[in-house]
């Protein structure tokens, strides 16, 4: 297969850049793969590991004759690095992006950007609980989601090159606006992620109280939530920042039907909790025939 | 190995005793395993898939002569079963149950217990998302907690024998007092499932609005919560009917906690975001140096 892209340019070197690398490898969908990372260490574990083909120091030496940049740092930090690397963008690259909100990204790089390259804004649904550039696999994507929210007039054909990288690294692609983007996203991990953050810091509290109960016991429900919990701070501060109002949105209506549950529990209105419960039972279902998850049972998880 | 017990009786078919049976026979704990449901279509899959090695249609019959009965049936089912078998419990048997909530069960079933009989409160922490006669597999307690209550005054040979069932069972087996039994439990287990039933039902009204999206994108954090959400009702009902003080306590504490981080992020307080959600993630660590969760990556788990 011809490579897609010729030479593509990482600034940034975590899970997602180094999962990226490895599925284009794994994909020959590109030449030669080049990364730069803010840390000197990072940089030298991924030299190190051979994540990259080529490891430079500075973000602008990364973008050099690269047809592809794509920008793997936490959102708060990408109009610095746009600013950086604008001057030695090359003509007709295109650059993009894997933050997890889309409107910030945009207003944070696009005016940095020069006329000349596509900026075309990204964000890959998929990840782990790890970070940093060991904790990338190629499989990452593989029958995940990938949307692009590309701007009003972009090239079609970029987007459309770009679609094809991610498709050849196993995803499947979605194109929205980026005000929508970042509402689903909201609903879909935004807020869940807050409050999976927050359940584990209430029982961080009370462990002083019940000694390393609630670690022993974790089987019960609350793993899952400390999976979700162990994410990266950095990233996980960068979300809340920059998509404020529909986290907010989200965490109102959230907080307004928990108050109408535990107005249930105190009166003691099982059928209000048991019809609940049962609606709630059929939307798993569908997440499991959109096929986002197995059937298998999985609170026993070390054991499979 | 002699058998721990020669008769052992399940009131209830589900995943919990379904499990069990499958795991005393693995063991080879039990001489002979009987069982009954209050659903004449549990009992026929039950009978169908040799699940036990008889199935009786009353609680009465399932009882006679068995040195160990388990009960196996939502808390709120507890009273009415316990008076049910009463009259038919063997001289010297052991009554336990299986029951999420221990106060409870101890008020429903303690009253109805003869005095020729050893009540010994039971909870064993390991379950899936899955809930019926075919749900249950012999690995489920492997590594996991099982926590009795015995009360005061509990015959200690008859604990004893009950521990090293649970034992064989592949569990790893606790005790402790009843409201204490309840409070980590409010903590580990039962308000996160509230709240993972929240965010489902949220996201549900959502859906409406943003037609399969949030289903479709789930594997952006969502995905865990709805596994959670996917218990069974009726248990889950009971819970929090049984267990509401407890459940109600630490959900104070959650809001209050959702509340300051909410506020910081209408503030822009990116530190102490930040602060908050690295204290977490040594959370998570702590469990999977307490053996309860592995520490592979899981966002990605269909391809695993």
């Amino acid at each position: 297969m011809t490579p897609l892209y010729q030479r593509v340019a990482f600034i940034g070197l975590g899970l997602i850049a180094g999962s990226m690398a490895l599925a284009m490898r794994r994909g020959g969908l590109v030449a030669e793969i080049v990364g730069t990372a803010r840390s000197a260490e990072t940089r030298a574990i991924a030299a190190e590991i051979g994540l990259v083909d080529r490891v430079t120091d500075t973000a602008a030496q990364a973008v050099e004759d690269a047809d592809l940049v794509v920008l793997c740092v936490p959102v708060g930090a990408m109009s610095a690095v746009a600013q950086e690397i604008a001057p030695y963008l090359a003509q007709g690259a295109t650059v993009t992006d894997v933050g997890s909100v889309k409107q910030a990204v945009i207003d944070a790089v696009g005016p940095h950007m020069p006329r000349h390259v596509h900026f075309i804004p990204g964000h890959p649904l998929a990840g782990t609980e790890h970070s940093g550039p060991r904790a990338g696999f190629a499989e990452l994507f593989d029958n995940r989601w990938t949307i692009l929210t590309p701007l009003e007039g972009a090239d079609a054909a970029a987007t459309d090159r770009l679609t094809r990288l991610w498709q050849g690294m196993g995803a499947q692609v979605d194109v929205m606006d980026p005000p929508h983007h970042d509402l689903v996203l909201a609903v879909t991990s935004h807020t869940p992620h807050l409050i999976a953050y927050t359940m584990v810091g209430v029982a961080d509290d009370l462990r002083r109280v019940t000694d390393s109960e609630v670690i022993k016991y974790s089987a019960a429900g609350f793993r899952d939530f400390t999976r979700i919990a162990a994410s990266d701070p950095t990233m996980w501060r960068d979300v809340f920042l920059t998509n404020k109002d529909a986290t907010l949105e989200i965490l109102g209506r959230f907080t307004e039907e928990l108050f109408a549950l535990q107005r249930a529990i105190r009166r003691g209105d099982g059928d209000h909790l048991h019809a609940y419960f049962s609606r709630t039972r059929a939307i798993r279902r569908g997440i499991i025939d959109a096929g986002q998850d197995t059937d298998a049972p999985d609170f026993g998880r070390s054991k499979r």
